[in-house]
Order: structure tokens, then sequence, then C-alpha cells
């Protein structure tokens, strides 16, 4: 593989795992985060900091962005002291932030403007799919560039899959996101139950994956539920952002998705009303 | 195995599947349906024609009842013809639908009173589990009972766990529906957005397989979906009926379990309103 110059926005859980992956695959890395501490482990494993979303793009060919919600983006792309006031005509940046279809689509209109390549290629997978370099990753924008960074996926995920223009691997993750609401709502109010009629949880949950009933959330989730180990997998705030950007974009398509928009609530009420936001989704047994 | 005279009442989709590997295994079997024409192809296979529950009660050592409703489960038991009428001291009454935790607790006590084993044991696995004996058990009742049934369980299934007193295999079954309609809910919103976000649904399907929205019923009824194939694994009509139950249960425990009880009202439009009651399970799309 060719050695490249890569920056990286955002080196949170899930960034900060990807960049040690692109690292060991021997790229050079130009990283900046809004806490810059939380970057310190990195830049001692060999990363170089920037100071400016602007200062990473001038040093890299190739830029990823992966922030928490998509006024966050917003700023990295399109502020002052943003990625298109540095990037290189013919540069690529890769927003893995899961965000709005719409947002991916200006940021893409933009991005051609000034001579970038733009796709969004949000993923999924989770933080230990980040670790293990086992996410699926969604991909929207132009096909020849997507191809281009098949090897640069392949360093951090097991599949990418191109789902159209601008927006498209968004709206793939949207999909994504609408199927999880089912399962952890599900889980949720099963376990409930299993604990109110007092059966044996184990037992149930063991019943339950041999059977019709099985899902991966149920399956990774519940042992920790029966540990009660609400850490983050993943942020029920994000999470949060993202049911409502799905549901945002079902409206505008004129669809109302009635089971989706109650996890919804159910969500609204672990992160905004009792502020859980920074348990993991599997917090949302404690709002009952 | 010891070879028994075995009664079965409800030679439906189910019931039908698990005569014939109970036949298979040399047991002899007596039968009673309903709608006789149900059974006709069972008691060309072999299986002995009765009139009444009673009647084949009296002519068994071991009872399965496996009937739509509540309602048929009590009447099957109580009424006049009814299996009370029929059974031989110490022989035994396994009630395979899925029905009211307090039906089987209801049921449980009056057995004992004149000297039956009874024991409630739903199951999951569709019919697919049924006809490859592979179906999951739950059982509640006397443990004593239970041990004495497992060779016969797992001639019909592949797994048969002992949750508790009577109603607790009910109550499993519950808590293994209440998960399911977080996957059927969420698999058909899911599959609606991507529709209409113009996505292709096979990619889509592939992509969320292989991460953390993977699911069973995903797997098996969305290629259904697919090809527009609405046939019964399992009714809509009878799937209403379970989260119906699974609610008043719910409730009488404290429990508001707000997504099922949104699954429970999508489920009554298709079935109470668009009368698609008939349909499996995956044709809650239809009411979109």
């Amino acid at each position: 593989m060719i050695l490249m110059k890569i920056g990286f926005v955002g080196t949170g859980v899930m960034g900060g795992a990807i960049i040690k992956n692109l690292m060991a695959a021997g790229h050079s890395l130009t990283v900046f985060n809004r806490t810059k501490q939380k970057a310190d482990k990195l830049i001692t494993a060999g990363a170089v900091w920037a100071p400016t979303p602007k200062a990473v793009a001038a040093q890299s060919d190739i830029v990823f962005t992966m922030v928490g919600f998509p006024k966050d983006v917003e700023q990295v792309y399109f502020s002052k002291e943003g990625l298109f006031a540095g990037l290189h005509k013919g540069a690529t940046a890769i927003d893995m932030t899961t965000s709005r279809p719409s947002l991916a689509t200006k940021i893409a209109a933009a991005g051609k403007q000034h001579g970038f390549n733009i796709l969004d290629a949000p993923v999924s997978g989770g933080d230990i799919g980040a670790q293990n370099a086992t996410l699926t990753i969604m991909v929207g924008g132009d096909e020849e560039c997507y191809r281009q960074m098949i090897p640069l996926f392949k360093t951090i995920g097991k599949t990418a899959n191109y789902f159209g223009l601008a927006g498209a691997g968004q709206h793939a993750k949207m999909a994504n996101q609408i199927m999880i609401a089912g399962t952890m709502t599900g889980l949720t109010e099963m376990l409930l139950y299993t604990r109110q009629a007092g059966l044996d949880e184990q037992k149930i949950l063991e019943t339950l994956s041999s059977g019709g009933a099985d899902n991966w959330s149920m399956d990774n989730y519940v042992p920790r539920i029966l540990r009660d180990d609400y850490t983050p997998g993943f942020f029920a705030r994000h999470f949060l952002k993202d049911l409502r950007i799905a549901l945002e974009e079902a409206a505008k398509m004129g669809l109302d998705l009635r089971a989706t928009n109650e996890a919804k609530r159910l969500y609204e009420i672990m992160v905004d009303i009792k502020g859980l936001g920074n348990q993991g989704t599997q917090g949302l047994i404690n709002i009952y």
C-alpha cells in the first residue's frame, strides 16, 4: 500500500482507535481534537498535533473527520479555521461522523467547487469494531473516489459498501440506527419483564439467543446490564442525536416511523430528563 | 425411549409438524382439531381421530394442547367435552399454546385437584422449528414432571428450559415476544426508510447483518418481504394476542412497556383495522 499523509479531526473513543490502526499500517498522522488532552496518547505514539482543522488539512492528502454532532461537523468543515480553508486542491475529506444526509450533500457541493473530493462514510461496529478494525463503513459520494479509498477503508474496517451519491452513506447509517432502536427498546423491556416476573435472567438470555428473538444488541448488552455496566460502547446522547436525524429525514420523505419515534422519546427521557446521556445505550433500562 | 400413547389437541401448522415428529419417533397419536379436515393428512399418516378433547384424553397417557387463544385453551381443558373430563389419574397434560400465565396457574391448580400432572410449555422457533424439531421450549410447572418429559421434548425441540412453577413457561414466552416486538417493528421501519431513501435493499440487508444491527427476524423476514411473501410463518393475529397478554401481565406487575405498547398498536392496525391478521408478522410493512 502507498503510505500517505493522513489528517484526523476528532480523537475520541472511535477516532482514537481508528488512528492507531492507520499508524500501525505505516501512514503518517496529523491530528486535531477540541480537547487536546484526549489526543495526548496518540501524540506520544507518533501522531503530530495541529492546532486547528485548517492546519490538519494543510499537512494532509486525506483528512478523516469524526466528531459529535452535525453542528460540530459544520464548524470543522466551514469555519475560518476549518478544513476547507486549508485543504490542497485534489485532496480528499471523509466524514465518518453520523450526521445529517443534507449536511453531507452541502459539504460535497462546497468541496466540489473548491476541487476537493468528499465522501460521507459513517461506520457501525462500536468501540470494539474500531479497535479490531472490523468496522462496517457505509459510503456515499463520488464512486471513483470511493474506489480509491478502499485500501484505506480495509485498514480500519472489514466491509465498506458504496450506497450512492453524497448523503447515501448517512442514509444507510440511519437505516442501521432505526433497526437498532428496535433491538435496544426490545431488549430493555424484555429484561424489565423478566425481572418483574421473577425469571432467571441468564436462562432467559440463553433461551432467547437460541431462537427467533436472537439479536446482536441483546447478546452484547444484556450481559453488561446484568453486571450493572453502563459504560459507553456507544454514548446514549449520540444515539439520541442519530434517532432525531433519522426521524427528521423520515418526515421529510413523508414517513411516520412510530416505533422509532417511541424509541426516541424513551432516549429523550434518559438523556434530557434523567441526564444519563454519557452512559452507553444499554443504560436505557435506568429510566424505568 | 419408551413408546407412549400421546394425545394432541390442535393440528395447525405448528401442531401438525410436532405430531409428525412424535409419530416418526414411534409414539402412537390420538388427535383432535376443531376443523377436522386439517387433521386429514395426519390421519392418513397413522394418527387416530377422536371426536372431542375428552375422547383424546381417554386414549392417552400424555396430552399436548396447541390451539389459538386463551379462550380456546380454557374450553379444551374445562368444557364438558374437555380434557379434564377424560384424563386418567396420573396422566400428564402439556399446554404449548402461548397463553395467559394466570390461565396456566388455573389449569395447574385444577389439574392437581384431579391428580393430573400439568405443564405450560410454549415454544419459539416457528413453523420451520416445528418441522425440523429445533423448537425452543419454555417450561413451567412441577419440576419433577418436567424432568420426566425431557425425552419427549428432545423429540420435538432442541432446547427445553425450566423456568419455575405453573405460568413461568408462559412468562418466559412473553419475554421472548417482547424482544421480537422490537426486532419486527425495527426491521419494518428500517426497510421503509431504506426504500424511501432509494437505497439498495439487498445491500442494506447485507451491511446491517454484518454489524451491531444484526438480528434473526431481519435475516429471516426481510428476504421474504423483498419477494412480497407474506405467508405466515407466524400469524400476525396470534402475535397481537401475545403482545396483548404480555402488556396485561406487565401492567399487573406495575410495568409500563412503552415500546412494546407501540408495537401492539401497530399490529392492531394491521389485524383489526386492515384485516391482515392471517398474514405472517412480516406483513406489518403493509400498514404504512
